[in-house]
């Protein structure tokens, strides 16, 4: 198809149609509808990309050369779109009533570099949007079921498209040609290099996934670590790598809630799982910290994270990951101010993660028939949605990745530069 | 003298003097000052020292081995020490009506962390403290004022003590045995590199200090300078220094407040005025870095900086420092999240300040004599404290030393690794 020709076609029918006055109520209601979608898209910085209804009419059609053209397929999707894009979005596309022809990344980041530069942080469209689609809480009750919507998924879904150990947070790229394996495993040794482990100490450490993480540690620094999480399928799948592996008298999966964390530990580490504790929760949070990290010991804190405050986008928030809240470092020191505890070091890796998303996306796209067999095409339209809204979004700075070492107020035996995370891998 | 016999005697004197009742109206005030002292030591948190007054008598003594006796020669120091000890240590100290027998820093810092851990983040003693000795405002004219009070005390002074180029910040140690000129340079270029400075730049600093950062980029860095700073002094040096040495091309230094910075810059840069901003003009200072940063370009704040929000030692802020507050990294953040700044690397190097005020304290102590001649005893009495106070509170964690490097929020041409931070000097 000539894709720029039948554009230029529709958006001439657009253009002499809109210089037509409304005749009929039928022109009326779609006069009324493209005015609506224009004030939608103004609001949203008006992106480079086009916008097709069911009848084939270009409703909308930025001023520059459009990266790709979204296609409504009925009234309803269009007034939901104008009433909540940020929720209804998601929804449509899932369900095939919204599709994107062209590169859904490109529209994706398009869309949300345009809606930045639009709506700066404190603007009225952020504020309302934040009201509209309040995250919902997390007690412990609602965690486990937050959690068990998206972790417990199945570790076969997951095995198709992540790395072997099941990494599912963002990589760490010292050199650009590493392979997600590789790029995993240089996050582990980087992290483990932050918290600065001996051999003979214990970790704890919030919020395990598949004990990737766990694991490692144990294996290549020695150290004995008891590792939370509350997705029962991730548990059973890491106590069964660990016997397996050997590792089972060096590590302990718990399946229990990080504020019942327990014990005195050299190392407090959690990677990827502040992202679904809530603000509202981050005092309790460093209140485990603060009784679980031994004088002189070490924390780390591995999150997805925002420039500023505001609420997740609304639609990953009740279909992906229920509950979940990527944090601004703001609220980040409200985990750690409270218990006067001394940030050492804050590193920014979210151009790492956008390159982790676009491997994920890849694999994921390789088995997305298999996913359908499994699933539903539901299911593969929201997955590639979801993976394709976090390469964007790493991509464009709508989210940051933060690693934080954090220290107890009176610790002096903390590193005086950063230059060991830098040497060759001793691991 | 044997301090430890003397101790145990004047000490067995209070006990034994403690046992009796007051009989007369001065012992029935005696009873009453040693009991309100006792309260005072309390807040403290018992720290370890001793006690005395005008009179020999041992008011206090820790239980553990004292690390000082402070002796409190009137008794109206006594009452105005049981009242406001944060604001009239550091005047009585002035006044010799208190002394310190023992190491001052060593006082220091057992005092500063007593006080530390009776006193964690959010408790009544802080906030009271908080609301009694409420710091200065900044405004155009204030901040003149608070500026020229310690930066204009006259170059001459600070050359006595300062390094060569008169680097009145925070010096970096990358290996331990620098000299503290070499520190200060390690520092400047930390710094640049940091910034990622190419030749042919421009680069604004917002307070300049002597110009030593300024002039260290544009000889080794290739990069031209606008440095702004409203201390007269510190210009007039540094214009001359520039003018001598043949970078009066390269570095303009302007009289004037950071909030009339002008133009648009690769990179923004302020080393050491953080502190005296004010937390109520971070949301001016980030409109003036969003407006005076181009698209791409790298900016990092250098400051003095707490594990929580507190006001600053209130002596500190009215005699040494009038106007400062170094802030928490969630009160830094307000000067970035409003503007949608991405923070790529925050780096604490509160231990490179405890050593940098103690080579500091050791030069100032050796030209003391000189000083004093220059002033009279109280200033350097003063200024001993001063210098004693940091090296105490940073080594202690009572204050910590943020380096923060930020970009606009659609720069993606950030650094993958901080690995180009750790390799051979290139300058």
């Amino acid at each position: 198809m000539d894709e720029h020709k039948s554009r230029s076609a529709t958006v001439q029918d657009f253009e002499s149609a809109s210089a037509r006055r409304p005749r009929g109520a039928r022109d009326a209601v779609a006069a009324i509808d493209h005015w609506l979608l224009g004030k939608v898209m103004r609001l949203a910085g008006q992106p480079p990309f086009s916008v097709a209804l069911w009848d084939g009419q270009v409703a909308w059609a930025s001023d520059s050369q459009p990266v790709a053209t979204v296609r409504i397929n009925d009234r309803r999707a269009l007034i939901g779109l104008i009433v909540n894009p940020e929720r209804l979005f998601g929804e449509y596309y899932t369900a095939r009533r919204v599709e994107v022809d062209g590169s859904l990344v490109e529209f994706l980041q398009a869309l949300y570099a345009s809606k930045n530069r639009a709506n700066p942080p404190g603007s009225w469209y952020r504020d309302l949007n934040s009201w509209i689609n309040r995250p919902r809480p997390n007690t412990l009750d609602d965690a486990r079921s937050n959690i068990h919507s998206h972790y417990d998924l199945g570790n076969d879904f997951y095995r198709l498209w992540l790395d072997d150990r099941l990494v599912y947070t963002c990589a760490y790229y010292p050199t650009p040609g590493l392979t997600l394996d590789a790029a995993q495993t240089a996050k582990l040794d980087h992290v483990c290099r932050k918290l600065q482990l001996e051999p003979g100490q214990t970790v704890v450490e919030a919020g395990c996934g598949w004990g990737a993480l766990a694991m490692h540690m144990a294996r290549h620094y020695d150290v004995r670590v008891r590792a939370f999480n509350i997705s029962r399928e991730q548990v059973a799948f890491a106590r069964d790598r660990a016997r397996r592996e050997g590792l089972a008298g060096r590590v302990e999966f718990v399946e229990d809630d990080y504020r019942n964390i327990d014990g005195s530990y050299d190392a407090f580490v959690s990677v990827g799982m502040l992202e679904h504790v809530g603000v509202e929760n981050y005092a309790a949070l460093g209140e485990v910290m603060r009784r679980s990290l031994r004088s002189g010991g070490r924390g780390l804190l591995h999150s997805i994270g925002r420039n500023y405050p505001d609420i997740n986008n609304a639609w990953i928030e009740r279909r992906i990951f229920p509950g979940s809240r990527p944090p601004a470092l703001s609220e980040m020191m409200q985990i750690f101010e409270p218990h006067g505890f001394s940030v050492l070091d804050v590193e920014n890796l979210r151009l790492h993660y956008a390159r982790t998303c676009r491997e994920w996306l890849g694999r994921f796209e390789r088995v997305a028939d298999q996913v359908q067999g499994m699933y539903d095409e539901a299911f593969v339209r929201a997955w590639r949605l979801y993976l394709s809204g976090s390469v964007a979004a790493f991509a464009v700075g709508t989210l940051q990745l933060f690693q934080v070492v954090f220290a107890h107020e009176d610790d002096n035996d903390v590193p005086m530069t950063r230059e060991h995370l830098y040497r060759e891998t001793s691991a």
